[in-house]
């Protein structure tokens, strides 16, 4: 119940998967994953809550109020990149644990002094693999949750290795077959990733929005060859002409204002990958992303030439193919002001703020009501093991999100507010409302 | 015996591992390379000569008139890069194969007629692991075999999945224990991997001497981050870095003379790999040849100042080490002459000419008189399924390959001129007397 609980319990977690230079490496499914979803299974049979595990993986701790009653989840994910940061999504869902703990008692003296049962139950929500490191795409549990992503497909997703979704779920004991909770609403709290509320010294950041997104598939066809037989003038270094490709998509941000795009190479193999041999074929993938969708759009449209450009100068040839497209997101108003209240509430500096990584909230925000709040980023870093926050900013957020879901499980934001809530869906996509979608991600 | 036989044999072995675009992939003691072997044993077997594998699976195949006398090798490689061709290596194997079977028919005769039996026995060679895409480094198992590799260690090295040299023979059947023949000579022909011969429609070069070599071994040290969340101006991203490499290895060849420097990077690996992340660490490797050390040396030099200044830009590290050097070696000049004389006497074209690449013979230059010879390859391309050599050109190098042979156990180029054979070699290394280096190959 206390943030001291609070703390202990999160830099508990942080030693599972735990690197030499304070990171984890904890990619979906694996032994370290599974750790951390005992720990989670653990945390909720201590409190007395039933603990579902779906199709796809997704672990849900339940809290049930009012039989019947559909559910406000909380949480986010416990997986990680490799060699990631202790906060990334941890953060999100042990405050989400504590979170329920400090309601469910608050409901206790409630129900107590005579009140009425909350409107809804509340769930807390380990999401499957939002990482996306060991199998592609990101964002799989929560989307295949809320029906974005197709279920048997993502189950056949295989890593690198050659092992299925299916077969890693599996092997440590989490592909679940309980029904999914309905749901009703949805709240994240998340570290920002980014340094503007680190720089404007805030403790709170409301998001509001979440940026366009947009991936390039690229493949960079040379010709194999000898690197000490052949002449200079007769190859066709297929990675030659990738490094161009690797600064172009690099070099393209500067063609915007600055920070209005942010575009990179973060995958990248090659073939035959031999110390002798000239490469033949370079696979890799470019990641683009704007506030703009027409900069994301320009951005493309200018790369595409530039390649074509570099296959004529290699006279070799390069396959573009989009995948990955995600369109701006708009989270409700009533979220966001209600989210601005409960910072009032407890005294906490607070800010609009976009999203610029994807999130479990950018799929569920597709079918109901979706809160989603930031705490600050030493440096911005993330990604890697030199992610910090400092405790005590992880326990104003945990405050906040105490206070957020308190309201949603009261009915805030949910019901008659819903209609606000679809008007601010300007992605293309299923258009729910947020009863048929409670229902369409309950399967 | 015949052309047909030789041509038949061939063929039929370039269908062993063979790929859809008629190439090879006969990695070194791979199941395809187990095949070769097999292949090349039966053929020993079935002329009646003795099968010897040594400690680093080079398999040889004995030709014994002279009991006690020491071997002439002729030979090459059965081993192929991944998706590589079927002329290189296999081409001087299954020639050596077939000359030994002519000059073995010779010799009968001369004995018949009551001519003393040859000076040196004839043995033909199976080299382990040239090319070295599977294990580094390449032209392994000549190497050892002249004592410039330590076999221990060799054994030791490890592929990409973590197999040691010693368990993939072993798991091939192909870890011997049989004494190396004591090595009186070398011979091996090739397909020359440029276009000179074919540019100049000749049938055969003598190899005159191999170019210098060396590699840099160069690891980026950026900084992981997230693709989406971290600003442009806060990455520090290896791949961006690395990929301005890639770009001054090549582009350092444009300082000097054309073609008077190859350089190249074939292999690159990049952590974490994560479409999402921004690669922390870039690992890859350049390659430099030259006809001369100080051009390699200034091109050396160049990239140093280069890379330095990419460091300083990006604000990360790159460590650079130089590895696998390999000074220029002369072949004897009596052996070039001898190549002339039967090229000569055969009515082809010849001219000397200067290795690109690695050979086995490089090795085995260094310990006793050693005869190169190249055949023409189509297009020069090399390293690839569409490496070529017209059935014309093959057979004319079979049949120059016999008259060296011939040549050399009856004591051409190995004995009174063996300190010719010393004053060519201008490398360091182990600086021994033909008879004193035999006693060494052969352990």
């Amino acid at each position: 119940m206390s943030a001291e609980t609070f703390l202990a319990d999160f830099h508990h977690v942080a030693t599972i998967g735990a690197t030499p230079a304070s990171g984890v490496d904890r990619q979906a499914a694996t032994a370290e994953d599974k750790q951390t979803r005992d720990w989670f299974a653990g945390f909720a049979a201590d409190h007395g809550w039933e603990v579902r595990v779906d199709g796809i993986g997704n672990m849900f701790a339940l809290l049930e109020w009012t039989p019947g009653a559909p559910y406000v989840l909380i949480g986010s994910h416990l997986d990680s990149q490799p060699l990631g940061g202790r906060f990334d999504g941890a953060y999100g869902v042990i405050a989400g644990l504590h979170a329920a703990e400090r309601v469910d008692l608050r409901v206790a003296e409630a129900l107590q002094a005579g009140a009425d049962a909350p409107r809804h139950n509340l769930a807390v929500v380990n999401w499957f693999n939002e990482e996306g490191g060991r199998f592609a795409p990101s964002i799989m549990g929560s989307s295949v949750f809320a029906g974005l992503m197709d279920e048997s497909r993502m189950l056949a997703v295989k890593d690198l290795a050659g092992t299925t979704v299916a077969e890693a779920l599996e092997a440590i004991g989490y592909l679940g077959t309980d029904a999914r909770p309905e749901v009703a609403g949805y709240a994240e709290i998340h570290i920002e990733q980014g340094r503007i509320l680190e720089r404007e010294g805030l403790a709170l950041g409301a998001v509001d929005y979440s940026w366009y997104t947009q991936k390039l598939d690229i493949e960079v066809l040379g010709e194999q060859s000898h690197t000490g037989a052949t002449a200079m003038a007769d190859r066709h270094d297929a990675l030659v002409a990738a490094s161009k490709v690797v600064l172009l998509v690099h070099d393209v941000t500067g063609k915007f204002e600055e920070e209005a795009l942010v575009s990179s190479v973060g995958q990248l193999t090659l073939e035959p990958n031999s110390p002798i041999v000239v490469a033949r074929r370079v696979h890799l993938v470019a990641d683009l992303r704007s506030a703009s969708p027409e900069i994301v759009r320009q951005a493309r449209a200018s790369l595409l030439e530039d390649i074509a450009a570099i296959a004529r100068e290699h006279d070799i040839r390069i396959n573009v193919n989009d995948f990955d497209i995600r369109d701006i997101q708009y989270y409700p108003e009533d979220g966001l002001e209600l989210t601005e209240k409960v910072a009032a509430n407890l005294g906490l500096g607070i800010r609009r703020i976009r999203t610029m990584a994807g999130h479990d909230s950018v799929a569920m925000n597709r079918i109901v009501p979706t809160v989603m709040m930031f705490i600050p980023s030493v440096d911005g870093v993330s990604h890697c093991e030199r992610e910090f926050t400092t405790d005590a900013d992880m326990v104003a957020g945990l405050d906040a999100l105490s206070g957020v879901a308190w309201e949603m499980v009261n009915g805030a934001l949910i019901g008659a507010e819903s209609a606000e809530h679809d008007a601010g869906v300007l992605a293309s996509g299923p258009a729910v409302s947020g009863a048929v979608a409670a229902g369409a991600g309950a399967r």
